[in-house]
């Protein structure tokens, strides 16, 4: 069922070799032989006997922002030098070297999450831990990218995913998006009247949920029809999901504000978006996950969900480069998530999903409330962090006599005044892929995040742009 | 004083840019802006409160194996979420996105760190952390070499260290080798004789203290004559120095077994050899160091010493691939380092040395008490991890006729008969740098450590090992 991709590998990827020592490896731990081979440091030796990390406790009813020491509801977890609770990853095994696909625990644990969530439809995937999704997308450059070669990316998209694969020496197609991510029927043009003398590209970066910047989110019928296309044109879907739990209730204009409901576990699975992964009967989808967006960033534990045969030459990868994520890490963030329990840690992304649910709708109030709607669009984000404001240049009086038509000019002009008025949200043209086509359209929009700031916040920095946009444009 | 290497970068880092976020960041965290800027979590969404790590404390008198909760003498390491002790790296931070040269405390931990043992010869030096040193590594390939081009390296070295260039497209040019490490007159000759029509390599790659295979250590008169090669011929020179602080006191054969003595600190501080970056006046040395071999491997924090306007291409480097190393390692260990203090530092550091001389002594003892010395040499390590015996392949008595005089054959017949009678120690040729000039020598050697297992089990695989040369030799 799954098929061999091995045609698409990278020069580099092709290359690696397991390390020589390998070979010896398979004798460290035996019985009867004393191991001299490899130069690990004693965990005798290692100065931390114990770690003890304070948490909230499931199933967070009084919101994940609340501080354990305060509701007195702490998930308190102990990891030792050796192995004390049997999901723990013990300190001597964590801070040595070894496990670069990351600690069986750990390995584990997402496993049987992903199992749950996305229900990989082939029997041969795997999990490899990264240091975070953009470590994981430089692996996937690396793995399957030469200089010179092409890749597929949204025509907006997150600008330091572009310089990763840039200083690479790669190349970009974009494909175009509306407010609800690629467009199928472009791409498929794209696709169909592909110049036979220029190779395809090889694979197609996409932040398909929550999208950085424009916030869009794939929905299931436009992932299945990418997914065709990738199957005819053959090409690897890299589906890079931070947000992917940041998925939220629909937005309802002018409904009167409420407690948002919790929803049952039940309830929260079956509203989850189907992935890529999850309708990857080829084999041919690579997906990133992370715990930053979900747990924090500075865990720096991210995980690559794909099939085996090209997990493995991650592995090979890493072996020569990151080795592993950290071992204080991986026993952290295991030891809590082992506490919690897999189901623990749904009520978690729930109560996360509930937390960023007021955000993006205090947000959307704030934009209805301020906006001049003669000017502004927006489209109620689903799911992510960002939500954009689309403005019509056409619409500034002197848009034909200061700006020359220029829309860049006057998008500049009001990231300016919004500047000067006190609230910085990001020029969307900031994250226009290189070589994207120009159209003749007037619109530009801006990123902003309801994520970075606390409400009352956010509430300021809106009416302050609004304030901006309206002296702008006259209004 | 220093001097401008660009000419020597690769084409990968001459093309990265900083971020064009960049840009607005400077606005981030300032009062009269709300930024809306960045996909940044709020800290209060990161599920850990408080992280208490349980540590040896200072002056380590009882062995650093000694376990806190046994001894009673315990450092306990308290980082709270916001900033409690001055030293230390609240997790709302180190948890967070940002800082990707590495938190400001323990970067000037490790400045000041740096100062008292290498006293940096020059002003405009800085220091980056890394994910450990074959991601440094990894870094100042990629940042200098262009596929295609060539490295010196040790004719015997780390096996992954080649991997890594050699996965990258990078050719080797090994260096001689004898018991001390680089023989500089060998390598002044073929910089001498270069074929002036090939580009001379760009970098030299030495793990110069307790080198990793061969356990040999360069002394400092080797090492200013290597670095005036450097000048000369203007070459990089990168130590990858992880075993840097496992010098020992020297051996002496036939000395009665007396307790080591512990040196003061400033005994220790001038008993250190002189590194490559102490005698750098042009800025052209790269120092990596790690705590893999001195804390934990786990850790996952190393870092890297040279000058500054290098430093900021592994910085733009780190923004497009590992970010940082994880928060949690980082608060970790600079809530341990600030509580010991620089001082107590070195008091682990000498403790560590004291250790490893130990297990060094008892290595060589075994040494002289069990291997025929008729064709087994060695000479005893003065740094790092490994010792190396050496054999003949001429004195075997069936050289000529079973192994046909192929000094390869006898080193894998001792390596199987090693692991038949239980003991494995790793070939030398397992080591050799690609492209090593073959010579007529009939010797060869094997690799072994005496850190990995404890003092009674490195006794029992010695004697095996003595037992399977004596049996393979007919002795």
């Amino acid at each position: 069922m799954v098929k061999d991709f091995s045609h698409l590998l990278s020069e580099e990827a092709k290359a690696r070799k397991p390390s020589p020592l390998k070979s010896a490896f398979k004798y460290y731990g035996k019985d009867d032989i004393v191991f001299l081979g490899g130069g690990l440091p004693l965990a005798d030796y290692f100065p931390w006997e114990k770690i003890v990390a304070y948490s909230p406790e499931p199933p967070f009813e009084d919101g994940i922002g609340a501080q354990p020491s305060i509701t007195g509801k702490t998930t308190i977890s102990e990891v030792h030098k050796h192995k004390v609770e049997e999901f723990d990853i013990p300190l001597a095994r964590s801070l040595q070297y070894g496990h670069t696909q990351g600690n069986p625990e750990l390995v584990d644990f997402l496993k049987e999450h992903t199992k749950t969530i996305h229900n990989v439809p082939y029997e041969e995937w795997d999990l490899c831990l990264t240091v975070g999704n953009t470590q994981s997308w430089e692996a996937c450059l690396r793995s399957f990218c030469n200089p010179g070669e092409s890749i597929f990316v949204e025509e907006y998209t997150f600008s330091s995913a572009i310089e990763t694969a840039r200083s690479l020496g790669i190349n970009f197609v974009p494909v175009k998006m509306d407010a609800f991510g690629i467009i199928p029927s472009s791409f498929a043009e794209v696709l169909e009247n592909w110049d036979k003398s220029k190779p395809l590209p090889k694979l197609l970066y996409t932040i398909c949920t929550g999208q950085n910047p424009t916030g869009s989110s794939l929905n299931v019928e436009r992932r299945k029809a990418i997914y065709d296309l990738a199957c005819k044109y053959d090409f690897i879907i890299v589906e890079d999901e931070p947000y992917y739990f940041l998925q939220m209730t629909e937005y309802k204009e002018g409904a009167p504000e409420e407690v948002i409901p919790t929803p049952t576990h039940e309830e929260f699975l079956n509203g989850l978006v189907k992935s890529f992964i999850s309708m990857d009967v080829e084999g041919r989808a690579l997906r990133l996950d992370s715990f930053s967006k979900v747990l924090a960033p500075g865990t720096r534990v991210g995980w690559i969900i794909g099939q085996s045969a090209l997990l493995e030459r991650f592995v090979r990868l890493h072996e020569v480069s990151i080795q592993a994520p950290s071992g204080f890490s991986q026993s952290i963030v295991q030891a809590l998530l082992g506490r919690w329990g897999q189901s623990g840690y749904i009520d978690w992304l729930i109560a996360l999903r509930k937390e960023y649910s007021i955000k993006r709708d205090f947000t959307i109030k704030c934009l209805e409330k301020n906006m001049p709607r003669e000017v502004v669009e927006w489209t109620p984000p689903i799911a992510g962090m960002f939500f954009t404001v689309v403005l019509d240049a056409a619409k500034h009086p002197e848009f034909a006599t200061k700006y020359n038509k220029d829309p860049y000019q006057v998008e500049n002009a009001v990231y300016e005044k919004g500047l000067e008025d006190g609230c910085l949200m990001i020029p969307g043209s900031w994250f226009e892929a290189p070589n994207r086509e120009k159209t003749d359209s007037t619109t530009f929009f801006f990123r902003g995040t309801y994520a970075a700031v606390p409400l009352e916040t956010l509430g300021v920095g809106l009416e302050r742009f609004a304030k901006a946009v309206r002296s702008e444009f006259g209004l």
